[in-house]
Parts: C-alpha cells; sequence; structure tokens
C-alpha cells in the first residue's frame, strides 16, 4: 500500500485577474513542495478565474491567459511537486482545460468533455467540447487520472472511462456553484462515480463568490471503497494535505497511454489535514451570505456599505450580515422615517444599530416627499392617493442612499428578500435601488430563522426580538401590514417554491393549494418580471435563483 | 415546368399567446386556401411565440402548445392547402419543431437540427437537436424539403443534403432577429445554399419584437438560380401568395422517403405578390425602432408613454419615436428644468412638444433638488459638489416620471444611446429609470443621422435644428457640455464599435486609436457593466446590443 500526497489547494480566484489568480497558484505550489507533495491541484478555469462568460470570446483574454501559464510553467522548474492548473486553452476554438505541470514543462492537458448548458451555466456558448483521447499521468509513481467538473457527474463518463484505463486516483477541478445543502449531493455523485470504476477521487472545489454565484469550497477526497476521507473547509481558503492511499496498479486489457512525470514520491514533511464536517444548514446560509457580500465588496473595490434601516426584519438581517462580513466600522445605517413610521420601528431600529455598534443617522424623509406632492399636485389635481404616493416615499428614500453612496464612496445593499422580489412586493428604483442584493435569494421564512440564528450566533439579542416577532409592514400608508396584500408566508413562501423552483403549471400547484391564491400570486409572479430585470444582483443559495438559472421573457402571454 | 403555390404567413406572434398565435394562424390559413395555394409557411415557432426561452422548461408550456396544434389540425380538414407551422415539440426532451399539417392530420414534423447558442441565442439550453432520418413532402405534386432557420447557414447542412435527396422547393421557416443590414447577408447565405444544391427556397421570416429582439420579416423565395423572386415586407405582417417555378423532378440515385400529402394543385385565384425592394439604411433602422416600440407597448398591455424632454436630441429622438409609433396622443412629454437648464433647451423642448401634438407639462425640480440638499446637508456638510448633486437632479426627475406612469398607467421610455450607455454616462435610478430603453443600441452619430431623417420623413422641420446642432450637453451644472467629459462622437463611437461589437483587445485597439484615449474608455465601458445590469431592455439594432449578447461578468479585474 503506498500513497499519493496531495495539497488541495482550494484559493479564491478572481475572474479576469490573471496575474492575481497566478500568484496564488504560485503561492500554493510552494507551501506544497515544502509539504513533500506529489501533486498540487487547483479548482478549475483556476488562471481566469469561473466562470469567464463572455470574456472567453475576446482572443486577448485568453492569450494572457495562457501567458500565466508559462510562469507555473517557470516556477515547477526543479520541483518535485506537479501542479494541476485550470486554464482557457487553444484559439479559435476554446477549450475549459486543465494543465498538469512539472519540472518547467507541461506534460499533458486535458478538456472538460461534458460542458454544463443549463440553470446557471452558459459553457457550450464559448466553450468546445474536449474529444481528445484520455491519458494517464504517473505521479508519484502512482496513475493519475484527470477530469473537471461535470465531467464527474455523468454515469459512465470521463472518470469511470479513466478508472476502468488504469487510473488509480482521478483528479476532479470544479468551480461548481454553492446552493442550500449541495454538499450531500456532491458527496452522493462522487461514491456513485467510485462505484462504477475502482479508483479515489479528489474533488477540488474553488471558493468565493462571482456575481451572483458562491462558490462553497468543501473540497473532498473519496476513497476507492466511497467513503469520504477529507472534507475541506467551507467558504473559506483552505490548504489542505492529505495522503490517498493507493493499492498497487491492477492489469488492465487495455490501458490508457501513460505521460511520466514522477516516478516515485520524494520525503515528506508537516502535518496531514484531518477531515472535517460539513456545516449544519443554518450556519451554512449564514457563512454563504457573508462570504457572498464580502468578495462582492472586495473583488469591486469597495470596502464601506450603506443600507436603510427601517425597523422589520429584512434590514435587520442584512444590516446583520454586512456587519459581520465587513466588520461593522464599514457599516453605515440611515434610518428615514416619514409621516407614516411607527415608534417601534425607529426605536428597534436605532437598538440594532447600537448593538452592532455601526455608523448610523436619522434623515427623516417628509421634506423630500412633501416636495414631490407639491410638485405633482398640478398634474395629479384630487386623484385619490393610492401605490403611486407609496412608492414616491420608497423612492425619496433609494435617493438618498445612492446620495450618501455617492458622496462617501460606500456601496448600497439592498434588503429585499426572495417572497418579496417574486411577488413585486418592492418599489423599483425605491428599496430595490442598490448595487448588491444579500438576500435576494432568501425566502422570508429563512430571514426570520436566520435573524434567530444571527442572535444565537453572537450569544444575545443583537436584533430585537421586538423585529422578529412583529407584524410585517412596509409602513408605506397608515396601518398597512404584509398581510393585506399577501398571503401569510407560512403559505406564500412553500407555493413560490413550487412554481419557481419546481416550474410547476397552475393545474399542478391548484391541487396542492386554494386555487384562487394560486392565481392571484403566479400572475404576480409573471408580470413582475420586468422590476426583477432591473433589481441588482446578489447571492444566489436555491436551485433556481431570480438571476442567470431563470430566463423567462418579460413580454410573455402565458398564463 | 410547373409551380408550388405558397402563402407566405408572415404573421407577428406573441411568446406566450398560444391560442392568439394560433387564431393568427387559421387566419392565414383560410386566406390560403382561398387563393387556391398548396402550402401556407409560418414562421419559428408559431405557436409559442419567438424566443419561449425557458418557458420550454414548463411541462405544462409544452403542453398546451401541443394543443393549439390539434385546433390546427382541425381546421385542415376537408381544405387542398397545407400548413407548415412551428411548434415545440416533445417531453421530456422537448425539439424546436415544425408540423406538415394537411386533410386533419399531421403528415411528419421535422425538428431543427442545428440549434444556434451563441450571441442572442441559447437554443442548446431548452432544446435537443433533431437527429432523425429527413423526409420529403409530395405537396401539389411537388417535392419540398423542410428546415428550420439555422439550418439554412450551415454550408453543406440540411438544405443542400435534403436537396440532393430529391427536393425540389425547401420551406426555411424563421425567427432571425434584425440586425442593421442583416437582409443582405440573409439573401447571400440562400444564394450560397442554392448554389450547393439545386432547389428554390422559401425563407419565412418572424415579424414583431420580443423583449430586446426586433423580428424584420422580410421573408423571400430565391429560385433554383439563386436569384431572389420575391421579398415580403419588412417591419409589418405580411401575405404573399407566390407562384414558385419547378421543372420536373430530377432522378435522383437515393431520394429521401416521401410522404404524399396532396399530388395536384388545385384552381387558383387572385394576384401573386410581387418583388418589393428592401428599405434603405437609415428608414430600415427608423422602423425598426418604431415596431419595437409599438409591439413592446402592445404586447405588455400598455397604450401610452411618458418621457423627459430636455431639449437635447437623444430625448427628442425618442419622442418622435413615440409619436410615429404609437400615435401623438398616446404619448405624454414632460419638460423638467432645474436651476442650470438653459432658456433654449427649455424653447427647443416646447416646440418639438408643439411639432408633434403630444401632451406636455412641465414641472420644475427646484422644490425636489432643495429639498435633497437640505435633507443630506447634516451629512454632507461643507464637502464641495461633485457628480453626487448631479445624480440627484436626475434622480428627481427619475422620480417624478414614475409617479406620472404609476398614477396614468403610462410607461416610461427612457432615452439614453449606446454611446452614453456604453461609458455610463448617466445616472442610474435617474435618466435610466424606465421600461422601454428605444434607442439604446444606437449610437450617438446615428441618434443625429435619425433625428435629420425625422424631420426629412415628415417634410418638415419637426425636431428643432438648433436641437440637432447644438453641443450635446447634459445641464446638470452651469455649462456642462458632453466633451468635457468624452473625446468628441466622432472619434468615440468608432472605438466603441471596435470594442464592443469587434472585441478588440486594448493593445490592438491602441494601433488605431489614440492609446489614452483607448485606455480611459475601454475602462469606462468595463466598469459600467453594474450600471447597464439595472437598466430597462431595449431595440437590438447592432451585431452586438449591450444585453443577452454581451454576457460579462460585473465582478471583472480583466483590463
Amino acid at each position: 500500500m503506498t500513497s499519493l500526497r496531495i495539497a488541495l489547494c482550494q484559493i479564491n480566484t478572481t475572474v479576469g485577474d490573471l496575474v492575481g489568480n497566478t500568484d496564488l497558484i504560485l503561492r500554493d505550489l510552494e507551501r506544497a513542495e515544502a509539504a513533500g507533495c506529489d501533486v498540487a491541484v487547483f479548482p478549475e478555469m483556476t488562471i481566469t478565474g469561473y466562470p469567464p462568460e463572455d470574456l472567453l470570446l475576446k482572443p486577448g483574454f485568453v492569450r494572457e491567459n495562457a501567458a500565466q501559464l508559462d510562469r507555473i510553467v517557470e516556477a515547477s522548474k526543479a520541483k518535485h511537486c506537479a501542479a494541476v492548473v485550470g486554464f482557457a486553452d487553444g484559439h479559435p476554438d476554446v477549450y475549459n482545460a486543465l494543465a498538469v505541470v512539472a519540472d518547467g514543462t507541461v506534460h499533458g492537458t486535458y478538456h472538460k468533455r461534458h460542458l454544463p448548458n443549463y440553470g446557471v451555466f452558459d459553457e457550450k456558448r464559448t466553450l468546445r467540447e474536449g474529444d481528445e483521447p484520455m491519458k494517464l499521468y504517473r505521479i508519484g509513481g502512482v496513475n493519475v487520472g484527470m477530469s473537471i467538473c461535470e465531467d464527474a457527474w455523468i454515469a459512465g463518463g470521463p472518470v469511470p472511462q479513466v478508472a476502468a484505463g488504469g487510473a488509480q486516483v482521478v483528479l476532479n477541478i470544479n468551480g461548481s456553484p454553492y446552493r442550500r445543502g449541495k454538499v450531500y449531493d456532491r458527496e452522493q455523485v462522487l461514491a456513485d462515480r467510485v462505484s462504477e470504476g475502482s479508483c479515489s477521487i479528489v474533488y477540488l472545489n474553488l471558493v468565493g463568490a462571482q456575481d451572483e454565484l458562491i462558490f462553497d469550497g468543501g473540497s473532498m477526497v473519496v476513497d476507492d471503497n466511497g467513503q469520504v476521507v477529507h472534507r475541506s473547509k467551507q467558504f473559506v481558503e483552505d490548504f489542505a494535505v492529505v495522503d490517498v492511499a493507493v493499492g498497487d496498479p491492477e492489469p488492465i486489457a487495455e490501458p490508457y497511454p501513460i505521460v511520466d512525470v514522477t516516478s516515485e514520491p520524494v520525503e515528506r514533511s508537516g502535518e496531514t489535514a484531518t477531515a472535517s464536517e460539513w456545516l449544519d444548514p443554518l450556519p451554512e446560509l449564514y457563512e454563504a451570505l457573508l462570504l457572498a457580500t464580502k468578495d462582492y465588496l472586495g473583488k469591486t473595490g469597495f470596502t464601506d456599505v450603506c443600507l436603510g434601516l427601517s425597523g422589520g426584519i429584512d434590514s435587520a438581517l442584512v444590516a446583520a450580515i454586512a456587519a459581520d462580513a465587513l466588520g461593522p466600522e464599514h457599516v453605515h445605517v440611515v434610518l428615514m422615517p416619514s409621516r407614516f413610521s411607527s415608534d417601534h420601528s425607529v426605536s428597534d431600529a436605532e437598538v440594532l444599530a447600537q448593538n452592532f455598534g455601526v455608523d448610523h443617522r436619522t434623515i427623516a424623509i417628509e421634506p423630500g416627499h412633501a416636495a414631490f406632492l407639491e410638485m405633482l399636485a398640478p398634474s395629479f389635481g384630487d386623484r385619490e392617493a393610492n401605490v403611486t404616493e407609496e412608492n414616491i416615499q420608497s423612492r425619496v428614500r433609494g435617493v438618498l442612499l445612492m446620495a450618501l453612496a455617492n458622496k462617501f464612496g460606500w456601496l448600497v445593499l439592498t434588503t429585499g428578500n426572495k417572497s418579496e422580489a417574486a411577488v413585486g412586493y418592492s418599489t423599483l428604483y425605491g428599496d430595490t435601488a442598490g448595487a448588491y442584493a444579500c438576500i435576494k435569494d432568501v425566502y422570508k421564512l429563512d430571514v426570520y430563522r436566520l435573524a434567530s440564528y444571527v442572535n444565537e450566533r453572537h450569544g444575545r439579542e443583537m436584533i430585537p426580538e421586538s423585529t422578529i416577532t412583529k407584524p410585517p409592514s412596509a409602513e408605506l400608508r397608515p396601518d398597512q401590514r404584509d398581510d393585506q396584500s399577501l398571503p401569510p408566508y407560512e403559505e406564500l413562501d412553500p407555493l413560490l417554491e413550487a412554481y419557481i423552483e419546481g416550474d410547476a403549471t397552475v393545474a399542478e400547484l391548484s391541487e396542492r393549494f386554494d386555487p384562487e391564491m394560486v392565481a392571484r400570486i403566479t400572475r404576480l409572479v409573471d408580470i413582475s418580471e420586468f422590476k426583477r430585470r432591473q433589481t441588482p444582483l446578489g447571492a444566489r443559495v436555491t436551485a433556481k435563483g431570480f438571476g442567470r438559472d431563470r430566463r423567462l421573457p418579460i413580454v410573455n402571454r402565458f398564463r
């Protein structure tokens, strides 16, 4: 029984930062070499960042990514440790590729064979499917097969094929986006592949957020019995050294061609990683939202955020996420009471701001509110007040937040949740105005759960209990409450999930829910598409967010 | 020499309006039957509308579309004329299909073989490629082959294949989006296909706008010498009866299987269509913008629009488009002068409103402007005025327009052009606030050309000459002019086109343009992606608009 010493280099790349990403690769390659590793494995499209989208259509982008691969080749000279790095290969056809680099040369490349083109993925748009014959790489004396992300999700696909061709260990490099509980699906998929072909699988995932996607890390090693023998951390960079045990190579009738990289291991030093456990559901979701918010800020070059704090639960949760992700000194909350705001809302908001120790200020919106009513009076005449006047209040707040952000270089966080986004319970250019929507893919019932979790996590009542327990209200007219316009969230959220994530038809939904409610809510979801199309992106945490994975037309008469 | 009498049914379908689209099919099928046609041809995905996008992922949508096909089958009973209609076929795999319907039965289906997955197209996301053996249909005694859209763009593809298999006429049904001058590309492609296989091609295109796409119609018939013998109208529905001459079928070594539909023609009546000419470039572009605006309103259920009229050329052009597309009685313009507006801007705007006879009102923004400065004074202290205060003015205008639209049920048109959208010369939630951006894909130099064309078209100076000739300015501070922030549009527009449509790198651009300007402008384009992502959709008229055909990440460090 021998083993392959692998460095799982779960790094946080940034799309388009070719030099910076390569710097991270070189940093971890040094650490891997120092630990006596045979191979250092990096995430999918390491050099470009993932997903690069239409940047791949720019020939100059692909050229400059290839130039960075040269830096890695140069750094690999006189090292034992090989590097398996992701990059964009080729011109004019571009492949989602990995290179096996060692001792100053590229020993070979592998092109991803199965390109996902569903959900959030558009890989067939910019990439070509790999079709070259597969090879094995003898690394540290072990026969290693290569694969990229989706390749491992295909029953009978490249992973069992290369195992049948003689691979003792299969490396699988990933840019696999997070959704709640996905780590367990991945474990099952990898166990299924192992059951099809006798090999160990090293699953290396990207960590970090990119636009609406969160990559959760959670790299792992599955042995040839299908047991998970190593789990990397979730939602943070992680560098783990793992010795993957391998038996003697079995005799193969028709082995794949073997590329010799290194024939034996070298002296090993330092500790190997121990397998940790996955996070529980609520901490997992909260950590996802923290990483998403932190990376969106950091990767766009912002340090500080501002947001409107209403005294309600949504903005309370977003303030908590911002403070926990960025540090309270980088969070600026603004209370913007109107003639309709309740006293308890203002006091709840003040208590929360003090609990988190964030900068807060109060700007009453009455002067702006009154000015607009005055400017519009000649046009409106004696028409009754309606949603128009409610929207004006929300938009005055939006203008104030944007002005503060513009003046002080902050970024505005919006506070709407998925239930509201679904039914259009928001004001375009009002509460939807901002650059990043932290909880846009979190249903209202989960907002409540997360708010309670925040208090549990901090060990004290950071979010006032009254914020969590009072009936939700937009406070845009006297005595307004959400349940005057919407069903209770206990009924609404399951219906929304079945319609949005489940693509159920109205007829199917009407068998499970009140038909009148189904008709009304699905219509609201459909006609709100124009609103969602103008709202900021935000962290995707479900199987189908309102973003790149739900592409419905705005002009759409299907009901 | 015999002929096939074909009805080119260039109809304007609406995505998701399964019943309404089928009603249009039945209407034109009756007309075709009355004229003694052998076959009536309809555009791609006729029943669903095109492109249906992720509606195809809803099993109920595909089911209901199939039910509408049954209505057509029923209507075809006891008719001579066959119908070739597009629909979504199958479950769980869905195909972009056409059905050959006649005499109460579906004689066969054809599945699109080449699915575009680039530019504005995502067909591999929701559809499966056709792979069934091809067939011929004997219609009116003529051997007819079938194909769908992209199939005809493939050299050596389905069109020459089915011609080699015995087709005398190949029908090609399309949902081909407009871009400027594309009709000539299509003529060339069809001539190329004819040169590969001896057949006539009937190219039937959709007309109408869907979200950002414009389908321009312009259906045509190309004879077996590659000559265009019929051109349908552009940008309007058209019903054209064309007799396509065919020689005797040539003996074929291995003919495709033949499905008998009708063995002979019937008595013919009425006039056949005469070939018209394509529109000249400026009228073509203007008609495209009219159709786009009219359809966006009509298909979303709106009748009236409002927009801010600044006295500048962009809003003048949009007002003209709105008045010409919808009728002046449906257009409401709002002059919103500030403390920085010039007298000539106000008077130019008033003259234009009077020339077009549109409803107009003036709302000075000073009360709102002053109210915001007052509310923000405690936060801003004695900081210098900068772009923050400019944005406030623009956002006050946005709030006013939205309030009028909310109160009166209008739809707000935004007035930004492509040059501005490219470099982010706009205020989010200010001048970008609205539902539809008529000229978002029109570069500034073309805005000038179109404004002059509007006056030519109307035979008088509808847009004041001073609006066209004065230096462009946002008038957000004293004596502001565009050329203080941007290069002259004569330099800017060609650079933008090379960068956006051409995907040229900075290095490549620096060989053609001033390197300092290249560095500055490309950076502006890159960092403005977050703005564009929150702006309304609008008519796409170039080879690459800022929309579904340019998918660049917001978080992106590549420069």
